[in-house]
Order: C-alpha cells, then structure tokens, then sequence
C-alpha cells in the first residue's frame, strides 16, 4: 500500500454481492476479484463468513479467500460476525478481519441478536484467540461502527454512544476503526462532526470511514471525512447491491467515481482507470441482471485530464 | 431571500430543457415553475433570449418571463447571450439576466462566435444600458464564468485566465459573479483553488457557483464551494438534460440532492420537502419522455429526519 496517499478498500464482492438480488458464480467472482486487483485495488473485502442459509451469496466465502490469497500483494478482506466466523475467516486465510458492531441497539439486536456491547465481547474474544495464534497467521483486525450516522429503524444514532463503542473496540484490542454510514443518512457537517469526536476520543486507530451512496451524499461524504484524516476508504464497484428503499440508488459509494474524485484532486490511489473500467465490464458479465450505477464510467476522463491539474 | 443561509437558482427551465430531447409545453413549464416557487424556490432561470432558430426550446421565454412575473416574491431570471438578448429580457421584464462569458476561448468561439474579450464587452454595453433604464425597470446582472474548471474542447482552462474575466466582468459593471463548470469537470480541491483566487480578486461580487454532475462530484463540488464561501447555487430539478457524453449521467447536480445535503447540514434553503417532490411530478408529467434523476426523491427522508440533527 505504499506510496498511495488514500486507501480503497473494494467492498463489492462482499457489501455488494450480499445486497443484490442475484447470485454472482463463484468463478465469475474470482475473475472479478482478478481484474480488480490488477487495476490497483491492494485491499478487497472478499466475503462475509456467515451461515450460508441466512446469505447464500456468501456460502463460498472459503474459496473466494482462497482464490484471493494466490493475487500477490493482494491483502484479503473478510467480514465475521461474530467468534465463530472469525474462526472460520482464519482457517480460510483472511489477511484481514472485520467485525461490523451496530451503534445501534435496534439495528444491532435486529442484525445480529446481540446488543453492540455483547458485540464487542465476541471481538474481544477474538483478540484474544488471535494472541494466541502463531505470529504469520494472525491477521488485522478492524471494528467498524455500523449505524454510525442514523439507522432505518432507531432513527437518530447518539454520538456519545458511536465514541463510546469506539473506545471499547479500540480496548478490546483491534487493530483500526472505521466509521460506517451502513444505511446512507450520513451528511458532511455530520462526517465532521462525530469523525472529530471519534477521533479526539481514541486517535490515530480511526482511519477510515464505509459510505453508502443511498442519498447521494457519498462523495461529499467521502470529501469531508477525507479533510478529516481519512485515508482509508471502502466503496463498491459499479455502487453494487443498490438500495431496496432507494429505486436507482446505489448501494455503497461508487468505486470508479470516488477514484476519479481522489485522483482528480491530485491524490494517488494507486488504481489504473483503465483496468479499472475493465473489471466493471467483467462484472456486469459476470452478473448482468444486476443494475450497476456511477458517473465516470458512463462519462470518462476530462480532456487533457492530468491528476490534480492547475494551471 | 431573507432567512436562508443558501440560495438555490433552479436553472432546470433554461439549462435542463436546452438540453434535453424532448420539449416541455409552454403550459407545462408554467405549471412547474409555479409548483418550483411553492416549493420555496425564490429564484428561477427561467428561460434564455437566444434566437429559437438555435434553441427551439428556448422559443417560448418571453411568456414565461411573464407568468413567471405573476409569481408574488419570485425573482425571475434569464440568460442572454448577447446585447440583443439582454433588450429581449429587459422588454421582457425579468429581475435578473444572466451573462455565461466562457473562459475557454474555443468553447466562446464554438458557442457565440465571440472571444471571451468580446462577451465581456457585450457585457459592458448592458450594464451601461441598464443605466440609462428608469430605476424600477434596471435588471440585476449576473456574469458567470463559464467553463471556468476545463472545457470539451480546449481541455484545460488557465484559472488565472479565469481570475482576469472575472475581473473584466466586475469592472464592466456586473452585480454578481458566478463560476460555472458547464461541462462537469470540476473537483473539490480545484473548487477550493479557483475560489478562493477569484475572491482574492473580486472580493464578495463572488457569490455563486454553477455545477454539473457530468462525473458525479457535483454535491462534492457544492460542498467545497460553501465552505469556500458560496452561497448562491444553481442546480436542475432531477438533473434535468443529462448529459450527451455521459449516459446515465444527470446535467446540472440535482435540486433535490442539493436542497436535502444542505437541509441535512442543518442549513435552511427555505425549501419544503414535500413540495419540491410534488413538483418534480409535474416535470415529469410535463416531460414524461426525458430520463431525470437523483437519489433522495427515490430515498426520502432518512428515519427520524431534523435538519442537522446532533446528539
């Protein structure tokens, strides 16, 4: 990841994929994973180790990792949910695990059956069975405060509670926090706001924030929060998974705009626009029926487009 | 205009249906407008005083001009292209005309056979017109610059050849400037750039920004722009006319996105919700063949919605 001056992390194959309302082949997967690791992407969330009855389209997480892990340089994302899906995501070989934890009591209990602090004990566990691991098989760990900016069915989503769980992550001894706007009611004055606060309470660990695009807001999202201390973002190719309230609504923000947004303002990401069009062709192969959104694809690079141009 | 901290100029009337393929029925554009206004937009672009030979659409401005008149607290106003069109709307009665004077000399060229130094003299020629009006009949006059963040044809726009129009235009008398990114290629960082050169500039007579979505940064744009200062935007009821390079991709940013991220934000447009989709019904009523877009008409209001709720 050297060398880049903002993180994005694709989350398509899992956020996405998890949301649509069509099964992407396990092979079709892995060819889209390929591409888009070739087109710079260095951090994909591959899967979610869930109970396949509950999400079919994560049942081959396993093998997904495993494809993933043959990409060099590729570090390989997968979410877990609780102790038992942390356990299955290192038998696979996860080099990252990440552990959504509601602010949300409603959504948290709704989710996952469990309060956001009977959440952070199950991270906690996992923490501590990471210890206890040999040194090259354990892998990150990352909380992300799920429901950060509201939630569909507690409404408002307190601060001082998004802080609160904050810190208890941080203590149950994660690697990073993000901040997940997991349902689209962030805003700009709000990503300010709580990232400072979060910020302020536990520091450098906060990194990086998890949009989606369901009111638009994504990259005015993304911008603040960048303006922040951001550097670690994730995003979904083609805004994958859409948004069951939203008719035309992408899921999470777009990877190809906020790509564009981030190198047109003279910030290297590392991806290759180029390639990167190539993977979204792979995908809509690989799951046609499924609508894709985003700009840049449809309009492409300025005239004369040189990252970050002045004159 | 009094109580809101930021304006919106719904330009969906001139710039949306100047480019979209379809055109509106006078009595339809008058339907919208009035619903616009009862939505709590205080200023409209209504039209353009261009010859109809070029834009048909346009044809019809005059006798919106004055419906739009009847509409008790509305400031109705429209674009010339030129000192005829200036006299067109003058006789027409709007409050305000607006200049676009490109600063891409090709874009001017190709778009009015002018140099940007020739428009601006135009310009020039109307203020000194306006002078020699009796003072209930003067218009306010808006210079905007237009292709100020790249251009179609040229590529790159210098920005101090922005910053000297602007400078032209104040002197030739102007009440207010804008800068347009007519083609959508704007970003944040440059937003915040060439603002803040342009106000070092001109000072306060800076007050507005035009944005198109063309790559999807508009809201990004916009919230650049505010927090540079702006406080005076246009944007296109459901991005009305797309774009022709951009399939899918909206024209102007959308009223709809706009109003709900500044709302959001926690500040007052003296927009109502409700109201405002209730009349994007009627455009689409109005023009049911013409793609529009956005994402919060189709979100709504997140659960539990205040305008800039905090906790």
């Amino acid at each position: 990841m050297s060398g880049v001056d903002v993180h994005i992390c694709e989350v398509g194959p899992r956020d996405g994929l998890q949301n649509a309302h069509h099964l992407m082949p396990t092979a079709a997967k892995k060819a889209w994973i390929s591409a888009l690791a070739a087109a710079g992407l260095r951090e994909i969330e591959v899967g979610s180790f869930v109970p396949p009855k509950l999400i079919p389209a994560m049942a081959d997480t396993g093998e997904i990792v495993a494809h993933a892990r043959t990409i060099p340089g590729l570090k390989v994302v997968a979410l877990a949910p609780n102790v038992k899906g942390f356990q299955r995501a290192v038998e696979a070989g996860a080099h990252k695990i990440g552990f959504p934890v509601s602010a949300s009591h409603m959504h948290s209990v709704s989710n996952v059956r469990m309060t956001p602090d009977e959440m952070v004990a199950q991270v906690k566990e996992c923490c501590e069975l990471r210890a206890a691991l040999p040194a090259d098989k354990r892998p990150e760990i990352e909380g992300a405060v799920a429901t950060a900016f509201g939630c569909t069915l507690q409404g408002e989503v307190s601060e001082s509670e998004v802080v609160r769980i904050a810190g208890l992550l941080v203590e149950a001894g994660v690697d990073c926090i993000a901040l997940a706007d997991t349902v689209g009611y962030a805003n700009p004055a709000q990503m300010r706001r709580l990232y400072r606060k979060v910020r302020d309470a536990i520091g450098a660990k906060l990194d990086g924030v998890h949009l989606h695009n369901t009111r638009g807001l994504g990259l005015a999202n993304a911008l603040a929060a960048y303006e922040e201390g951001a550097r670690a973002f994730d995003s979904s190719m083609g805004g994958l998974g859409g948004c069951p309230f939203a008719p035309g609504a992408s899921g999470n923000v777009v990877t190809e705009d906020l790509v564009f947004m981030f190198e047109s303002m003279g910030l290297n990401t590392g991806i290759d626009f180029d390639a990167l069009l190539r993977a979204r062709e792979i995908l809509v192969n690989g799951i046609p029926e499924e609508p894709v959104y985003g700009h840049f694809a449809g309009a492409g690079l300025p005239k004369g487009f040189r990252r970050g141009a002045a004159a």
